[in-house]
């Protein structure tokens, strides 16, 4: 089968982590996808001589994105420019020119997808836009698809990274509004000019569309009320705390009997909620199904490579929609039947976690040292160590360790020693610990 | 456009929800989907007279499974008996009778997906299984659609709600295994035989798919090594806790360099991270792709209505994968172009919330009066209030109030109210808050 070809705009930040994302995983989204995926044409600015992104060598590139819209050898156009204009003009172009759209700009989709969508219908092309909202996270595709049994009743998400880093370091370090976005400006976090991030203008495109989707309307964003965080201060952040919550940058977007809420403001939510423990520039979005009941989608909402992992998902989505032949739907497996894998699954004893293990040893001087001594000799490191008050009446005192990584198969062995010492009683407890970092 | 015809095979739990949902929502799920979807034919067993689950009023319902899986006026095969036989045969038969097929039985994919998957390439029909792992979740989707750009490292699940609501229930209230197991029993999330839930049988099935979606191999359940969490006593869940650790039963599956980890036990993992919080009977999963990351996807995994949102989304994806021409497709805005709704948004002032309270008052007698008096007059009630000490040289105080829901209107003319007083000074901080429960 033929490969699918696509035309780039924009070769920044997302646009080179694309054809990174791209070139790195070649081989596995062709197995995926059942045909390969190929940049043919590229358009950037003010690339500097010799400074090819990776990914992107060999394919010609031109500073006239025009150019590539109207390439006919492109299938699919992405749009990684960003802003209003020349984007829009680009994607209407794109459009009439027969060709799908990838793109992640959330302001032209929040104020001018009405009318991209409606072009895009009449010519009979797709635009995807899941980098949109949310960066890597699949929200888009998880709300229009993976929730479409459901009413949906109320959406609220922490989908700006730059004010979640705010608030998180505001309350963990008591500091001020000023003094952190001082540091997520040169961190890169937060723009020269910060508004978008700080006053939820970034925020008000995203929930514009997620409303849209949720609950199967044209996007409003011009209806959409949006507060920042720039008056919070570290004594409400702390007072908050102290009744039980934890103050976030929330878009929500409710259905009412009487409307839809669309508004996005600082809120105070109860510090048990799964969505208050969201920290630092993660992105977290919650969804109310009449259904399901609630679920939370949390990723990366921004960056080079999970921005790129959702526009490359997009692409490949548009890929299997061309034709929905039994070769090219969704594979039962993910990857196309001749593609699949016949990789080795480990046994345990090949394992290498870290372990929390317990034990009873006998209360007396030098069994630490008879237990530790079989870890040394197997080469297991210990982290952490506990010996427990014996109870009364006790002969015996709980001691518990934290281990480092090791094969299983070695600390079956020194278990078996272990278990074998006459100090020690009964069976030594095992529970492995993994710390999904 | 034709409506998409449905057998449904059982009408329990999920096959009554699936049935109770279909028709609660079958305008919304039309205009998402671009057709009707109707169950044309059911098959219960044991179904008591008279007792018609909502949503199956009026269809024809047979003791006989095989006779909806020939009914030729069929198109697609929901089969929610569970377990594997007749399950399977029922299924091999709806494939080779060329119908498409939805299922959330999780053991017959783990155990006979390889052959199901296969048979049914070749008739060229699809397999949807959304239901089988994590219920509500659609982590299928995102897995093998949203993250379709990575090279998925590893996956980290809580995939069973009955071993996740034991040990919320023994961390938090000191209880033992047997003790909490009884009451789950008692509750109805654990079967009388608790085997599949408390010794990671049901988790081992689910894992199974994962890891094929994720890596690319074939299902491989006799090698997933599975423990379950009998042997966790009290005061390992303490000890934990004291190291900073909490203790999941998680499915765990990662490529290495020499082969695929595939493996079910009980784990210790840091408190901080997000899914250490996932408590009770719900389910998440943490996905860790090269591109975008970590990702988690966090809801209901059984459940009446949760597991039906998965099976209806199944079936409304066959009925899109049909026909991929324009009108059919996914719609960019989740609904299908002429049927957007042309909702109002509400005005803020017409938003209910709750809110948080900060202003400074003089720090003398009757002030607290003359502000709940304002409150009080306007319908306003209060949750809760701190009056906080005042620093040195300060003659006002602050004071931190949490209100019930008002309308936002109500609560400017409260806060002009207040705001004019005397006795208050500069303007009242006010902060939404939201429970998002």
């Amino acid at each position: 089968m033929e490969p699918v070809k696509v035309g780039l705009l924009g070769l920044g930040t997302v646009g080179g982590g694309t054809a990174r994302v791209l070139q790195r995983n070649f081989d596995e989204i062709a197995r995926r996808a059942g045909r390969e995926i190929r940049i043919v044409h590229a358009a950037a600015r003010d690339l500097p001589p010799g400074q090819i992104p990776e990914g992107a060598e060999g394919i010609p590139i031109t500073e006239d994105a025009f150019e590539v819209v109207n390439n006919p050898d492109v299938d699919i156009v992405v749009e990684l420019i960003g802003g209003y204009s020349p984007a829009r003009e680009l994607v209407m172009r794109a459009i009439a020119n027969d060709k799908h759209v990838v793109t992640a700009n959330k302001a032209l989709i929040a104020l001018y997808g009405n009318e991209i969508f409606s072009a895009a219908q009449e010519q009979g092309v797709m635009v995807a836009f899941e980098a949109a909202v949310a960066g890597g996270i699949p929200i888009i595709k998880a709300i229009r698809e993976g929730l479409a049994a459901n009413r949906i009743e109320w959406i609220a998400g922490i989908i700006n990274g730059t004010g979640n880093f705010i608030l998180t370091e505001m309350r963990d370090k008591g500091r001020s509004f000023g003094d952190v976005l001082a540091e997520a400006q040169a961190l890169g976090y937060a723009e020269a000019d910060p508004t978008f991030d700080v006053e939820g203008v970034d925020a008000a495109h995203k929930l514009t569309i997620l409303a849209a989707i949720a609950f199967g309307i044209p996007l409003k964003y011009d209806r959409c009320y949006a507060e920042g965080i720039s008056r919070i201060s570290p004594e409400d952040v702390s007072y908050a705390q102290e009744f039980g919550y934890r103050i976030k940058h929330l878009g929500i977007t409710r259905r009412t009997g009487s409307g839809i809420e669309l508004r996005v403001h600082p809120t105070l939510i109860p510090q048990k909620r799964l969505i208050a423990n969201v920290n630092g520039v993660m992105n977290a979005v919650l969804v109310k199904g009449d259904a399901v009941g609630p679920t939370l989608y949390y990723g990366a909402g921004a960056g080079s490579e999970p921005t790129a992992s959702a526009v490359v998902a997009d692409i490949i989505d548009v890929a299997r929609a061309l034709t929905s032949d039994p070769e090219n739907r969704v594979p039962h497996l993910a990857f196309q039947p001749g593609s699949l894998a016949d990789l080795p699954i480990l046994s345990m004893e090949d394992v290498e976690t870290s372990y929390y293990l317990r034990m009873n040893a006998a209360d007396r001087p030098g069994v630490l040292a008879e237990v530790t001594g079989i870890f040394g000799k197997l080469g297991i490191s210990i982290e952490a160590m506990k010996q427990k008050q014996p109870a009364e009446d006790e002969t015996t005192v709980p001691i518990v360790l934290l281990t480092h990584k090791v094969a299983e198969r070695q600390m079956n062995e020194a278990l078996a020693r272990i278990e074998a010492l006459d100090a020690v009683s009964g069976p030594v407890v095992r529970i492995r610990m993994e710390s999904l970092g």
